[in-house]
């Protein structure tokens, strides 16, 4: 299988992205993850951009890599200048990594209208730069910025920025489609264009502003490149960069091409759900490949395809990513869904249990309630505990209150919950203030808990979500909670319904706490 | 500019999508949204697959479109019986739509393994269920289902069941990539092979599975395809489907189709975000052209390019499709859009008024805490009215408290409200039961508001939505809450955020009647 080289801009391009903010910390861990999966270069950020950046760059050449190499990230000397003098270049020879990544210009446009300088000047900061890097040990990645765009206004002019970077010694040069507006067609085109005119190695460098990042980049691989740049979870500037888990996935299981080290693609999935979390985003559900919903199916008769064959409605085998298939309940599926899942709690039961319908009819009822039982597994596993006679309720209610007062419009005061429950003939009464009633009932019920069951302590609230049902009755309308718990290894989701949102909150609530307990208890039995 | 015809599949694809869960009322608001942005056909779903959707199709026949024809899906009709007995069909008709997709195999796999029939009956079924849908005077678009795969396995059978369908009537064929696995080149391809063998209008429908659904739609349609179906902001089974915004801008914007009636692409983004809420979802930032982040620039160097020349960074003017440019770090934005919706109050305004600057900043202030004006004008329209100094306070509120209580789980008490509020140095003291504490606060509101101002009864709460805005710290969540009012002529939206569900909604229910009975004051001024 012929090599594709992966360098990822995570760090670089990624941390652009609007909301994303990483410490040093963060970005050592990035490292790691990045060089667990097998990526070849990881561009790590500019070292004279700031003190942060400095701090990282003196701490990642303590981690012993077995995989990645670090690239520093700058660009050409500014103008009129000798290299020698130009504070940017230095600062990246301080950032002692094997690899430097340089931009600079091949838009005539941005030349003379954005860097205000000649068009003669210009390739000589390419020129000057490049060898003044190779000359202190470098090897030399060339960024051609903007460079489709370039090439469509002045082929001769971009091309001849490229070819200047090649003879000052760069290693490669990398085709920048910087506004990402070019389309995979042109891509294509112009690639095998530059591919005549030059013998370097070619990368290619796409943004997903008109949705095609990941295609521009396999149709620019197909034209020759070889090297692709991109974000593992295609986070960037505006729309984001190409995502490289799709693009890597692509490559390797349908187009034959080398990405990782060999079986490195089977960590894929668990690889961008943890820089996801290093990053403080959830993992897009439909991301190609790796998403939670890639091998979701809801639609009944998909169900049944996939269970006469998985290749009916599946393009790929979800495993091979490290990913897994899912069936979602909903009003459209059925009592094989609902078998498969029994299974995971009761392994022997068979479809002709009198259980299986008893479920269909209650996860059926309750759908019409306005549960969704697609979101909430420990929901449906409660009611199957139930079912089954195997559900241990851990506390009563006695009651509880709830009460928020106020004496004018911008200041609320907060909420109160009192609340009183009993555990084996023991009650315990208690309060708490919260932001909100639910919250301060969280709080409450928690409290309470806490002295019977501390294990209740570890479990934190990672999700909540409320969905009105039917709006057109106004505020008096059913309301959907969905909760999201974890404590600290898994998560679990609950649902709970009611035209109070309290109530419904609650439910969720218990629900959620009720799962915790009745599994930590099966798997102390 | 040459036509190419847009069908969208939000009500069925999207319908698909994990999480996505539609009443009859927003699925009707769907129609009209999308009708209002002059989509050509709306696939609306299967008359027979549950009460709901035969709710939906009622109600539909009702609503007055402009563009926008509303397509019933379901199936050619199932094995060895005739069009005449098949109960799908039926019910296809019943639907009253004058367009009917129908979807049918065209992969031998399929028919042999997963419908266990043979290859000749399938063409039978193709040929007899379009003609029995055209000799009943419906248009027929039929949907090869898996046509690229089946293609790819056997492609004399995959064509003849499209031939198939043209001999027999159908409109169009559409030819389906239903797993999501076909590459954008594979698609140009095989259509370009179609195109030959063939005189009817064809059709593609992808799947995001490699992240290349659209890139793949615009391949298909630069080698002659002239219907796109995928969904307005890409939801649907698994990955997604073909994101149809992000299509329209790009056939539209880059590659010169007309897809949306002239001047309606500038509509492109408010209706995505409109789409999006209804769907309970936020619009992805990063969506291109539509997203919020799609023109945002936060380095540095390209907001210095920015400023010196637009189309330095970006790759089209955002205000075509109705977004707008965002600086993340500096401060530019929004007058443009705020100096015209003033204009609406106090037509001589210039933009050198201090007031615009002054509610550009106020504005900006609220949307940092996570107010969101798009869908709540008449909450502008007060903010203005203050800095305006032509607002007027009806009432005041002097205390409110809101009491949940409960003695056991399944049974929740009502919830009450007590509330003091005064007009003129006059107060009035009143309590109301609610189901909820929302429900039962604006119920006391109301109540204690009639005794001064009868007009109140007139307004009702039409439309109540709640959504969690900083998801991760549980239920401590931001909520912003979304309120329409009524009053039987006119509908305003008001909205309130805070951290307690309860004062989110007090600032929209207060906003939604001082909107209301400072309008009458100002009319009958």
């Amino acid at each position: 299988m012929e090599k594709v080289y992966i360098f990822d801009s995570t760090l670089r391009d990624g941390a652009q992205a609007e909301g994303i903010s990483y410490s040093v910390q963060d970005k050592l861990k990035i490292v790691e993850s990045l060089d667990e999966l097998g990526i070849d270069y990881i561009e790590a950020g500019n070292p004279s951009s700031n003190v942060k950046d400095l701090e990282f760059f003196k701490e990642v050449n303590q981690l012993k890599l077995n995989h990645s190499k670090i690239v520093a990230f700058g660009s050409t000397r500014r103008c009129n200048i000798l290299p020698e003098e130009d504070s940017n270049l230095q600062s990246l020879l301080s950032a002692n990594t094997e690899v430097i990544a340089i931009f600079g210009k091949s838009w005539d446009f941005h030349v003379t209208e954005i860097l205000k300088t000649t068009l003669e000047e210009n390739l000589s900061m390419i020129s000057s730069s490049i060898k003044f890097l190779v000359k202190n040990g470098k090897k030399v990645f060339f960024d051609a910025e903007h460079f489709f765009d370039g090439y469509k206004h002045n082929p001769v002019y971009a091309l001849k920025t490229i070819q200047t970077a090649e003879e000052a010694g760069a290693s490669s040069v990398v085709l920048c489609d910087t506004n990402g507006g070019c389309f995979p067609d042109e891509i294509a085109t112009i690639v095998s264009e530059v591919r005549k005119k030059t013998k370097i190695e070619i990368g290619i460098h796409t943004h997903n502003d008109t949705g095609q990042a990941v295609a521009s980049t396999i149709m620019a691989v197909m034209n020759g490149v070889r090297q692709i740049q991109g974000t593992i979870i295609g986070i960037g500037e505006r729309c984001g960069n190409a995502n490289l888990s799709t693009t890597i996935a692509n490559l390797e299981l349908k187009k034959g091409y080398q990405c990782l080290p060999n079986g490195n693609i089977q960590l894929l999935k668990s690889i961008c759900v943890r820089i996801a979390e290093i990053s403080n985003l959830a993992l897009d559900k439909t991301m190609p490949y790796v998403g939670d919903s890639a091998f979701a199916h809801k639609a009944g008769m998909h169900i049944d395809g996939v269970l006469k064959s998985s290749s009916s409605f599946e393009h790929v085998d979800p495993e091979l990513i490290g990913n897994s298939r899912r069936f979602l309940l909903s009003e459209v599926a059925g009592r094989g869904t609902i078998l498969r899942k029994l299974k995971k709690i009761k392994p022997d039961i068979t479809k002709d249990d009198p259980l299986v319908l008893d479920m269909v009819n209650k996860v059926k009822e309750l759908e019409y309630q306005g549960y969704q039982f697609e979101g909430a597994d420990a929901c449906f596993e409660l009611l199957a505990l139930k079912a089954m006679g195997l559900y241990q309720s851990f506390f009563k209610l006695e009651s509880f209150k709830v009460i928020g007062d106020t004496t004018n419009k911008s200041c609320l005061s907060t909420s109160t919950a009192m609340i009183k429950i009993s555990v084996d003939g023991k009650t315990e009464i208690t309060a708490a203030e919260g932001k909100g009633p639910v919250n301060a009932l969280d709080k409450a019920l928690r409290k309470a808990l806490e002295v019977f069951y501390p294990e209740v302590k570890d479990i934190r609230l990672v999700d909540y979500k409320v969905r009105i049902l039917n709006t057109n009755s106004g505020t008096s309308a059913t309301t959907r909670v969905l909760i999201s718990s974890s404590d600290g290894k898994n998560i679990w989701n609950t649902v709970g319904v009611s035209e109070d949102i309290i109530e419904a909150s609650w439910i969720a609530l218990v629900d959620s706490i009720e799962y915790k307990l009745n599994k930590t208890k099966r798997q102390g039995d």
